[in-house]
């Protein structure tokens, strides 16, 4: 497979890199670690409103998302989600990627547009293996939620994720119960007086200081032991579905290995057109690091904007790069009305 | 008056900038030579499309200005409009500020969003003054067209402008004439059309292809010469109004004088903060330029937010700048929540 642009990364800076390479006739493909396009905004805040995208005064994480992937429908390019950029390497004056699927694509310019890095749930550490409970009984995010519909479901974590889902989940759940370490959460406060309410009603049960020692279970999960942290009492309880809210890590697992200049787990890139130590592979977002940086959305759509001219010169040395005002020129004007009143 | 930053243009980054100030509690003052805020956006282009604003796959540049304001109506900012910044004077380790309306705001931070420059209006070149008339009998722009009443209005233009208050003046005033130095027209097909069944209805006069060559009057407007550009014949007709629609010529006007460095009329700035050779002068947007600068509207948007960085250690030196999400943040949530939702 040969394309124009290799971006690694779907969330919206990666998406955007299609807008603005479209823009210039380049077309694009964007690899994810993820099982959609979206990144953070889509994996970690959907629901949640961000209020600092210029010109929209609220929108949510997959709003945002749904936007850009509108913005880039009259573009050409390819999403291979599910799998990792394992390998880059140097073929001629051309860069050759390799997948955790096997899939190849050559191109003169690779986009690095991954964030933070591939996220990871953190899991529980427990002595003894709970994988084969994974993605049956135990989860860390929810997909469905109607999969919990009329469960025994119990929820471990303190911040965000663990109060919103909890409040959520009490609607539709046979049994809720949330667990926390400690008896304070690190989750908005006002999340924390609605699961309070809610236990005081007793529509959910609360359980702190307690951390979880085993689960157990034949086929499927039965029960947990909890060992509360003050008295140092160790309970069982029943339960049927796990959720661990307990973060996410981000790593930038084999990018390290890519000869990269980095500071701080972060890629060191010039202002000009965010290009790195390597002629051709480019960081753009919050992966990139150069003095002012801030790690904001707005951000990277103004670096990667500026990386595609670059980009472009590579493919077409010598030429100059097309510039035009989407208001102003009349064939952009075409394409991009046609499809989007 | 003080504020903590005084923006020069209230476009599109002007009015984003009182957006990432208030994230960081700093109020603005506004000050923009037009009528409304919008700058470019609502003054040339306010029904075209935009589709290159990140995350929003259509908008016209009315609908942009807009939801800018909408987004900063949480915050606390000021907007002195008709009025352009004519100097600039060091006070301290402040700047103060006079406009051409005789304001005077003290600041420790000049953003200058000028954009282009200031709009002004291309007026025509004639041998003999007629500076007299302007304001009270010439004019560039239609302020209340109740003014212009039962009135015989002459209208010079071949534009949008010309043909819309051409259709829209024609059903006040007592007699309506357009001239333009050619028979063809720049503007929309569509408004040319009822321009030219208006005329054959005998509601208003079209003249081409003519030029004016003297105004005649004297204390007010009484006729003006033409000139058949085809025929080589002149005309004498009698008016009482003229509006002049020859477009608008933007200029950077006393920027020049202000001591900073200027490279083909654009002011140099650093890519860390945006700042300018003057310590607490910043320029964002169009106005400035730096290696690899693009004229886009979401690259002035990331100028500005980094520029605010800088502004905040200006005001509270030595601590460090609040950083936080809008998703994450409680405070910001709240205050933005509150009004937006």
């Amino acid at each position: 497979m040969k394309t124009d642009i290799i971006v690694i990364g779907a969330g919206p800076v990666g998406l955007f890199t299609v807008f603005e390479a479209g823009i210039l006739g380049l077309n694009c493909v964007l690899i994810d670690n993820l099982d959609k396009p979206g990144g953070q905004c889509a994996e970690l805040y959907p629901d949640k409103p961000i209020y600092d995208i210029p010109g929209v005064p609220y929108q949510t994480g997959q709003e945002h998302v749904d936007a850009l992937l509108k913005q880039i429908e009259p573009f050409d390019y390819k999403l291979l989600l599910n799998q990792r950029v394992d390998e880059i390497r140097n073929v001629g004056d051309s860069w050759e990627v390799k997948t955790s699927e096997n899939n190849k694509i050559e191109s003169k310019n690779i986009f690095i547009a991954a964030g933070a890095g591939s996220f990871e749930p953190i899991k529980p550490n427990l002595q003894s293996d709970f994988s084969n409970f994974e993605g049956q009984d135990i989860f860390y995010s929810v997909k469905d939620k109607n999969e919990l519909k009329d469960k025994c479901v119990t929820i471990f974590g303190g911040g965000d994720s663990a109060l919103d889902w909890t409040i959520e989940l009490s609607k539709i759940c046979k049994e809720l119960i949330l667990i926390h370490r400690r008896d304070a959460f690190r989750g908005a406060p006002d999340s924390e007086k609605k699961v309070r309410k809610l236990h005081q009603d007793g529509k959910i049960k609360l359980l702190t200081p307690y951390i979880l020692q085993s689960i157990q279970g034949d086929k499927t999960v039965e029960s947990l032991s909890l060992l509360n942290t003050e008295t140092k009492e160790v309970h069982s309880i029943e339960t049927e579905k796990i959720l661990f809210f307990y973060g996410l890590n981000k790593k930038l697992g084999p990018i390290l290995d890519w000869n990269l200049d980095v500071e701080k787990n972060k890629i060191l890139v010039n202002t000009e057109n965010f290009e790195t130590n390597q002629e051709g592979i480019f960081a753009v977002g919050d992966i990139n690091t150069y003095p002012g940086k801030l790690n904001l959305i707005l951000s990277g759509f103004h670096e990667t904007t500026l990386a595609v001219q670059k980009a472009f010169t590579r493919i077409n040395p010598g030429e100059r790069v097309p510039f035009g005002y989407t208001t102003s020129s009349t064939s952009i004007h075409e394409k991009l009305g046609l499809k989007n009143t």
